[in-house]
């Protein structure tokens, strides 16, 4: 497996200004941030990324920037998300023109049918851009699950050259490592769950997209050299660390879902010094109060700040 | 209630030529067809009408036509629908700035957080725009439903102009109705169950968005009359007629979703002589063979095609 | 349609003795209560009936007395709910030990299948006991919704009577009744919405099985007669008076699902004198402090109760 | 943690006779199998062992029967699934009297309330019977996730002795192990999927629960013991191996759910002569034809059975 999108790829947080720009010097803080720490590529406008928050204007932004930013170090993947195909393909077609070197694509939305036109869609993106295309199999923001053996069927057509997996869905994982073996490792496949990164790499993953790692890349990479050297044991107390780091989606209160969670990961950028601001984009609310308070707890106890 | 947004507003059905540009011709006879039938309004880029599969070019392409096939006969209200409030702006200012009467917007989908974003995400988009705005429940699509007592406050303020309500919730429609008159019926509210709109009336809807008086509008304008007559047996009578010619999209196979269900009515359409083409958005299949012939019989049986 | 199974059937709300015992004196005055406001038939052992909660002993015990207490006046339908085949058919042969008129019987829980068991499953039931038999359609507590082409087909063979539906699905519902009346009405439809009986005698309804008959007995049978005589007008004026009654489930706090609803029953049946107690079975607790005097309000604004 | 609820508990699938009954001759091979191989306790009347399919009587006789067979050589969890409190004391008493070692309990299903009725309902168990409980916590059955929070209270409060997790949520399952770990390690933590079991020990699960333990008793053993070593290449290695053999459950066609999970167990348990018949509890079919030669074909290729 010589795959240039192997390792540890996060999906990049956007750190909007206090008035809700695109604050272009916390992303260079940021990315530089990871690229040193030794990350093996960016996956830009992810869902944490606020893809589906930012206008067409904004996206072109945060692709342009990024793509600066990173110059050539590291690969650039960049999610073109988007309700149906037509949309996604325009999304694709700027991507490709910015010099993205991959894009990352779910299942339609919205508007719902069966997996004949889940099939057709990615088939069609495919046709349309000359880039490496990743699905994105994330069912509870698109409540469709990417079936295994179309995955495959795909890969070994040349139409995916991967998977980020946020299903949430261990088992279907496992089953779909182990087919893509048994094919001859068509797709890269990527887990996008940050808690469980060692399972996934027992599994056989070929490498993890994990939101946290805007906090902690010296973390992600440090496990991804020890299950490249077959010390699991290092693996997993590394992943038990993170996972004690990842509470900070979890000690707040009077949030939910994207708020809570990319909530808490720009106010811990914020505390590190990383991000200007915790701002959320519109119509979400950034933690503020208690909230922060306890983020920072987390962070003091994990060592990653000054208590 | 003197509303000008009262009483039958079909969601207008996109015609696509069969390489899948839009139809202006055909959708210049769809419009005239259903404004002649007597309906007091059309709602353009909703669910039915293909929204999440247009680009933002052929949104507004589909609004200048319509707007100007209309020509201020009926009022026009435009679907603003994507992910979440700042690319929702975006389109309900298009739709302004082309003429619309009024805007309808879905809760945010994609990424979700609580009950608070979405009153918020409302707010937003009503401070943005000088429009009356109709909030779209539509949980199949955004896996969000709207609570009743959220809508009389947004209609209380002055945010919400109205409801479509397409939830399948009939008993969440009866206390939003009873809770709607209550406070001095600040909300429209409209049905989008073109099966059970007599059951809607008998809530106390204030009209109907049926997809399928694309096919029959005068048949739902005649139930509308009946309706404002006290003639509860006609209501009924005309309902029962329209269910039976419903059924265009239960008679279909292998397909599923959009498919199944626009696809039954672009293919009614296109056999009726109103639609060029039956053709469907990417990714989605036009029916086909039987599937078409199964329509036609259903056409055939309620009179509206001869045998 | 001849059936004895038409007309209001509510199912019968268990009353409790404050330390957990079948009451059996406030069960003969609701039960006495309903018969003499008219009702057609008397479902036991329903969901709301607390079925669930009950031991074999306990359903036992509901049954004896029911039918005691009934002596014939009306129909007694009998709720066998568990959770797959053999144990509703040792359900049902107790039941009709006991005298039951018709059982009634849920889709297979808890391990599901495809609908391919579900029909096997009403068919061995049928098979093993010689009572009309209704399909209880309530996918929010079994996870299945019966599909209209099943429940015909199992009517035309005589393994169902009729279906109670709890679906809350009216646009299926619809169509149920239409395919029903179109294979020459083999089965007796029933309505569980009590909010939206209107709607549902609209779609052609055989009947209603409204929990809310408990409170308010008289009102259903009015509707229905109403509704027998053509009366639209009086049908729906009794239930918008009867939907603003059946606020009692949505006025309280603090409490969810089962103990919201139910426990607004009893306490309201408490509060009109019929119930000795509100008390709900384990591990549910009965409602207390302001959530009863927000009941006791709305049985005040309906005129059940002096203010 | 020295508990003697450790390590590899198989949920013992029940065999039954081609007319039904329970097999005895068939449960005895295939228990004493399971022993010989070195498992540390046996589940019966698990959801694979089919408890919901099985009357009270049948119950009965499989507890009999497993602890008469076990003889005492490992403890023996009895499941007492049903409904509500009441119905699960009944049940869990039966357990008692007969010598289980422990009780599997769910969280109440059909009416469902809130989390406050489902920690009432564990404590009311736990009040009535004296034997250690595990939550089961397995949400596509029963439609609720036990909170984290909750399940360390009640282990703290003694009232729970372990959790069987099936929930399919390794994020989740991550988060309570390391709470787990940090109240002092009140609960026994299993988890119930096989196919991902070297992730589990991962998170520091104290054991598993695998159906596929049925069929291969010694790879779960021997994985479990690689575990106790630290041989973490050992762990995955078998569970690669074990994966594969866990395709007898994707390999089937027109069948669903627990036709083709437990149908496949069973059909595998009779081609390896463990079991005299693969006969299924009604309403559900055995496999048959092809479906009995696909999952041949993976015992095949697993080295269990000779090609």
């Amino acid at each position: 497996m010589n795959s240039k999108f192997r390792g540890v790829i996060p999906p990049v947080v956007t750190p909007l200004t206090a008035d809700g720009q695109l604050d272009v010097e916390s992303l260079e803080r940021s990315i530089n941030r990871m690229i040193n720490a030794g990350v093996n590529g960016l996956f830009i406008l992810g869902s944490s990324g606020e893809v589906v928050f930012s206008t067409d204007a904004r996206r072109r932004e945060i692709i342009e920037n990024s793509i600066r930013i990173t110059a050539g170090r590291v690969p650039v993947l960049v999610g073109c998300i988007d309700t149906e195909t037509n949309r996604v393909i325009e999304h694709a077609k700027v991507a490709q023109e910015l010099g993205a070197d991959a894009i990352v694509v779910t299942a339609p939305f919205y508007a719902l049918g069966s997996n004949v036109e889940v099939e057709q869609h990615f088939r069609l993106v495919h046709a349309a851009v000359n880039l490496p295309m990743f699905a994105y199999d994330i069912p509870v923001c698109v409540h469709t699950k990417l079936p295994g053996d179309m995955l495959i069927r795909l890969g070994l057509d040349g139409v995916l050259a991967g998977v980020k997996d946020s299903s949430g869905d261990d088992v279907s994982f496992r089953f779909l490592t182990m087919a893509n073996q048994k094919a001859g490792h068509p797709l890269v496949i990527l887990t996008g769950h940050e808690v469980v990164v060692d399972g996934a790499y027992m599994s056989g993953a070929d490498g993890s997209v994990p939101g946290l790692g805007n906090i902690d890349p010296e973390g992600y990479v440090r496990q991804w050299n020890a299950y490249q050297a077959g010390d699991w044991n290092a693996v997993r107390a590394e992943q038990d660390r993170l996972a004690a780091l990842m509470r900070i989606v979890t000690v707040t209160s009077g949030v939910a879902g994207y708020g809570a969670g990319v909530g808490a990961f720009k106010t811990a950028l914020n505390l590190l010094g990383v991000f200007n601001s915790n701002r959320m984009p519109e119509p979400v609310k950034a933690l503020e109060g208690q909230n922060v308070e306890n983020v920072r707890a987390v962070l003091v106890e994990a060592g990653l700040l000054a208590g």
